[in-house]
């Protein structure tokens, strides 16, 4: 408990919710970081795919490149519309479920999750590859460190929102400005030609450079626009007006993330580097710009800050996104709960889980995670700008048909984006991707018509009457006469009813010896006897209380069990196995109504 | 429920215990296999020791084979006193803490637990190597094979005493008939010089033939006698007169172990047989007398059979044992539980589960297993003789002197044998026994100590007075109204007194529906609507009976929750989280009582 208070911080009133909203600056910090952070690898994921065909191919990532920049423009004015249409937040899950209906909004809520996931575990390995970049010594032990991470990401965000904006806006704008340095100095020096003079080793090609590799290269390279939905899904977190602001906020980000990005592609490609597997394009950019000195320290602290940031902001999404399914019933109920420091508790723990369980398995190495990456992302991106489609087409209003256009060709663009990471990833891992999400849809639908079965059964409808009065048979199983069954006697006889006192009979001497002393002990309660053929105090018990259930079929049945509590958990095995069994006998009998009297030792 | 009913049998009445009486027939093939099933290794660890010394030196096995013998008779006649003096049962335990005080008797208890347990380890794995030295192609499934014989043990030992007896009465007397023709027809032809030619392989000496190593020769064949003490343990199951059946039935046991030990000796000694890994002593004797014929597979399937009852003897021996140091106070209290069959079955369980534990660890192998083996029985031997001297002693009575001189005798002999099992064993394994003496006599003493501490506890005094009626509120926590709460509000007022059902208000729409729809429903009952400024409904409610408990120093608060109580074990995560906060964070209030009112789902 303390160690919460110390890690989490004191609790926080409701009504300090309202002062939680973002400034811009604080917001783009948060918001941005996912998406900004993707330059650290994108580049990177492009040339290891165009390698294959060998030295020359490298080329093609100047193309590429461009394409991926235009998927950055479509996204920004698509989402754009979505952040003025849905200013409470506009996630994937709820435009496709207000326009699509409950399939689709589901298949959304799943691809988001896994990317949730994914984005922390491919962000933490490749913060941790900047780390190694800089310090090979640490290459080993990358999972650890990795691990690391994530826990503390984990206990920054139990201790609520704003406390980690703070937190986090400095690493960030110190990480844009010092990457931003890079690209500028790097690429005006490339410009005039001062190049450090580089013989690249010339690498023979494993594979055809087919239409195929460069749209497998491209798919890569689509974990650039990862994190561009981000700002949609939490428009409400920022200050008034939030749809103005949040907007704002995000042809900022698409700046940075477009000139960042093609930035370092321009210079990769005028370098000619080649991706290693000990140091990052990244981290040989940089030495390549300023040799070794403080700026190279300062672009990898800054990369590693960015994208730790970055598995930081699934920690903000995928909380809201599971508190959002579990009131609409398609999670279990306690993902809607509010932790004391007024942060989804719950859901920031099962992403850390699974996001140390995922750099566990793949050894926190990047590239093994990068097929599995984006795919959601893609899919999640299509279903809101198709949802967008149809919402422009049934509710028209003024500029429909401009708005129309718009998030029509997002929808065109980011489909076909996602049918090519789709069929070029496949084999190399999407296919889990799919998996999963048919898993998620199932477990949503499951739990859904679970709660609505339980719904229907506990309901209480006009035509039923609030119920009659019945008799209640209070039963207290004892076995001796000690400080314990008194203290349940006493518990039983402080409101009135018919109360007995009941112990099997299985040795006649220590029954006389009991009902002895019962009569002075017994606080007036009756004390019957059972007969116990079989030895089984339980078998006894059970018959006797199957009979009393038998003759009043409307009677309730209090069980109050006299239980010793040990002071020291061990000490449990030593103690109560009798009430146990009795109380897993009784369990499912509808009548029947268990009470725990415990004596609390001391020692 | 019914697979354990179709392995186990139906219950057994109280009052059938006095017909599970064993006659000398049924008696001696349960209590004497242990003892009897010893010859199939005894003579083989001698030579085993001796071996390590050259061919030559395996001469010695016959003087060391007489001192064995000599301990035979020694624990035979001062056995017999015991069975007279202690006519319910004179177990080491019994003995020691009757004569010598507690920590003797706790020694002499560990000692025989740690022994039982290796019989059933030892007794198996020598089994499968009988079957083994038969059927050579399993030899690599031995460990298997012994886990199959132990869990066989297991489920028929919990079927009950009479039924067991019935069971093995009929292999008993089938191998020691196989193996008396052996030794019969073996010695015979020794006799008249009709033996096989055999030129045994020459074994070099690794060791000299020291004094060491004759004592620790002495010592692996002690493992001979192991088993002798069984009789006297259980002569209560014996039929009346109880301690003439049981003396007559050890002097018969006493006769047949002899003859077939010595008889085994002599031929292993006449054939010059050296031990193999892979085949038996047994084994190679049975091939030497009978060739590959069917009495060959007779021998090697009664030696088989002898040591699975030999296994069997110590699952009667065991849970008895639990069961007297539970009801002294050394053990968890449920040791002390007849089963529904009269079984101790807790016991026959725990001593199943370890028996198994040792059998893997030592990869089913008897001569691994030998070094841990006698050392416990030795140790109890010499604490019972010793405590039967001091009987004397002090008792005096008909022909104390003489019954003094047989059982001083008795613990000379055996407090020799002990050092000299410890001394020559202790670095082969003896130290394990010895430590786990040392941890279990402090984990009888720590139970003993606890179950005192809390029996002062709750134990009541002449000065106590019954204590006087106190008030009881009952609180129902509710966060809606529905069938589940309603039944939980039926229920509590079955009994009169102050019913207050609680909400905690975190939203003012949703507290106001709750109202209006407790005036309909709420059976009259009040309901309060506690503030709730931190949004912890957990935290309002246990403000809220702080309070309560606060004001009134001397009042009963009755927490009754309305439970959902899903129809599958899995559904129960999306049930009762906060119903299961709540019962952790009340149960170590004193003077809060839960009460958990279920309502059963269907599906």
């Amino acid at each position: 408990m303390f160690l919460k208070r110390w890690l989490v911080g004191d609790p926080l009133k409701s009504n300090q919710a309202a002062h939680e909203r973002l400034s811009k600056t604080l917001a783009l910090a948060i918001f941005s970081s996912n998406a900004i952070s993707s330059v650290a690898y994108a580049t990177e994921e492009i040339l290891l795919v165009l390698i294959l065909a060998g030295t020359a191919a490298v080329a093609w990532s100047i193309p590429i490149s461009f394409a991926i920049l235009f998927l950055v423009v479509v996204l920004t004015i698509s989402y754009r519309q979505i952040i003025y249409e849905y200013p409470s937040g506009g996630g994937a899950y709820i435009v496709a479920r207000n326009n699509l209906g409950e399939l689709p909004s589901l298949i959304a809520a799943a691809a988001l999750i896994i990317d949730y996931v994914l984005t922390v575990a491919v962000s933490v390995a490749a913060g941790i590859a900047a780390l190694t970049s800089a310090v090979p010594s640490l290459f080993p032990h990358r999972v650890a460190l990795g691990l690391v991470a994530i826990i503390f990401i984990i206990v920054m965000n139990l201790r609520g929102v704003r406390e980690s904006g703070k937190f986090f806006a400095v690493p960030t704008y110190f990480a844009i400005g010092a990457l931003g340095v890079m690209v500028v100095v790097g690429n005006i020096q490339a410009f005039f030609g001062q190049s450090v003079s580089l013989s690249p080793d010339h690498q023979t090609a494993i594979e055809e450079l087919t239409l195929f590799l460069i749209l497998r290269s491209f798919a890569a390279g689509c974990s650039a626009v990862t994190g561009m939905e981000v700002i949609s899904n939490g428009v409400k977190a920022f200050r008034q007006p939030e749809s103005q602001n949040a907007s704002t906020t995000m042809i900022c980000m698409s700046l940075i993330l477009a000139a960042l990005f093609m930035g370092i592609t321009f210079l990769a490609d005028h370098y000619a580097v080649l991706p290693k597997t000990d140091e990052t394009i990244i981290s040989q950019l940089a030495h390549l710009t300023f040799g070794t000195g403080a700026l190279y320290y300062a672009i990898q602290i800054g990369t590693l800050l960015l994208l730790i940031l970055a598995a930081n902001s699934a920690f903000a999404g995928f909380p809201h996104l599971a508190s959002i399914l579990a009131r609409d019933g398609y999670m279990p109920r306690q993902m809607a709960t509010f932790g004391d420091r007024l942060v989804f508790s719950n859901g920031i723990i099962i992403l850390g889980v699974f996001a140390c369980f995922l750099l566990i398995l793949f050894h926190g190495d990047t590239h093994a995670l990068i097929p599995l990456y984006a795919v959601g992302v893609f899919i999640s991106f299509t279903l809101s700008q198709t949802g967008m489609v149809r919402r422009w087409l049934t509710k028209k209003g003024p500029h429909w048909r401009k708005n129309l256009i718009v998030n029509g060709a997002g929808a065109i663009t980011t489909g076909i984006a996602t049918i090519i990471l789709a069929t070029t990833k496949f084999t190399h891992g999407a296919w889990i991707v799919f998996l999963l999400i048919f898993i998620l849809v199932l477990m949503f639908r499951s739990i859904h018509s679970h709660y609505k079965a339980v719904a229907a059964q506990i309901a209480l409808t006009r035509d039923h009457r609030p119920p009659l009065p019945r008799r209640n048979i209070v039963l207290i199983p004892i076995n001796g006469v000690n400080k314990a069954v008194i203290r349940a006697v006493d518990y039983a006889r402080s409101r009135p009813g018919e109360i007995r006192a009941v112990m099997v009979d299985v040795d006649p001497e220590s029954t006389a010896r009991i009902q002895i002393q019962w009569a002075q002990w017994g606080c007036g309660v009756n004390l019957f006897a059972l007969p116990s053929p079989y030895r089984s105090v339980l078998g006894s018990l059970l018959d006797y209380i199957e009979n009393i259930l038998e003759k009043e079929p409307d009677i309730w049945v209090t069980v109050v069990i006299p239980e010793i509590l040990p002071a020291h958990w061990w000490q449990g095995i030593l103690h109560n196995q009798r009430a146990l069994l009795l109380k897993t006998a009784l369990l499912f009998k509808e009548r029947v109504i268990l009470t725990d009297v415990p004596f609390h030792l001391k020692r």
